[in-house]
């Protein structure tokens, strides 16, 4: 009996060995944030100028050459270093103050934000490397970002000042201590010490807090 | 009639236009000297790795082979830089001890001392420069002088914990607070800007004795 051919489901193209466009752009994007993050980490135990390309390259097992198609050069890897931990800070205290709660609260979580990530490789490139290290033009807007972070800690400051939560004080002078004491964290912090990240940040911020925060009474 | 010849004193030698070899030594300490300031203020200016041996001597007016005399190379410059910073402060310290006091005295003289260095070249130089810009075996040498600064203010914090003078705290928590928020000091401090030197160490360092010192009642 003839039976009447069935239709055939259409046959899936064979899955490419060459991932699609979308997917390469990912992969991509993540090798040269391993390059970028293994750069900060280079940067943070030798020093920018003591730091090769070829340093870069073997700890990531590859060649030179290979870096070349993720970054452009040396100084192209400090400034995305630096721009990434100054992204992640203001990323984060704008967190913190979004999610509301009074002053202190709010003061705490930005303070913790910022002990966190001057403990990671970004932030501590962030911090160790001085200004003067990273050429015009992006040297103005790197200040211009990092400015950005003391004024978040001022305004907090003068706003608890202003509600009487917080001592009476110079918001600009109390900004510096803050963002001064907390920033220092990542010109001592070993990742191997005797004191965990989280224990260390707790100190810190309650040392600091003790003395800006009024006591009821 | 005939006089007796006097005595004649005998005449002094003319002065001579060479300097003797304890002036000479003195001269020689004082351009040494003078090299090594400007040095420190152009490190802090512009970077250790951004300066010149032939831009130190162009602010002192001199040749470069002048230099040459008084120092031997760049490395020579910074460490001898950084060292006279961390001398000024050590010497600072142990005076500020030794003139005695309650705990509390002692350490805000301590603070007071390490503020009003890290705003001059030598401490500026101290605190901007990390340890890992500066090469073997020098680099060991000023790790272990620079903790012996965290160690004079641990040890005067465990000491007004213990008299009760102070907050119950982890003195190495609190001697890095303190001595994190005043060395940040240096990255920022600009002679030219709205506040003095000395309003600046007092405000900070008031800010941080109100979350160390223990308040009575």
């Amino acid at each position: 009996m003839a039976t009447t051919p069935r239709r055939r489901a259409p046959t899936p193209a064979p899955a490419s060995p060459w991932a699609g466009s979308e997917e390469r752009q990912r992969q991509r994007q993540a090798k040269r944030n391993a390059v970028l993050t293994t750069a900060a980490q280079l940067f943070n135990e030798r020093g920018f100028h003591a730091t090769s390309l070829d340093d870069i390259a073997a700890r990531l097992h590859v060649t030179k050459p290979t870096l070349y198609y993720y970054v452009k050069n040396k100084d192209e890897i400090l400034l995305a270093c630096v721009s990434k931990g100054l992204d992640m800070t203001l990323a984060g205290i704008e967190a913190s103050r979004a999610a509301g709660g009074n002053v202190v609260d709010q003061l705490r979580a930005c303070m913790q934000v910022y002990a966190d990530i001057v403990m990671q490789p970004f932030g501590m490139c962030l911090i160790r490397v001085g200004d003067e290290e990273v050429p015009e033009p992006a040297r103005s807007e790197l200040r211009r970002l990092k400015s950005e972070i003391d004024l978040a800690f001022r305004r907090l400051v003068a706003q608890g000042v202003q509600e009487g939560s917080l001592n009476p004080c110079d918001p600009k002078m109390t900004a510096f201590v803050i963002a001064g004491a907390l920033s220092w964290i990542g010109r001592w912090y070993q990742p191997e010490g005797a004191y965990s990240s989280a224990e260390i940040a707790t100190q810190c911020i309650n040392t600091l807090l003790a003395g800006v925060v009024r006591q009821p009474g």
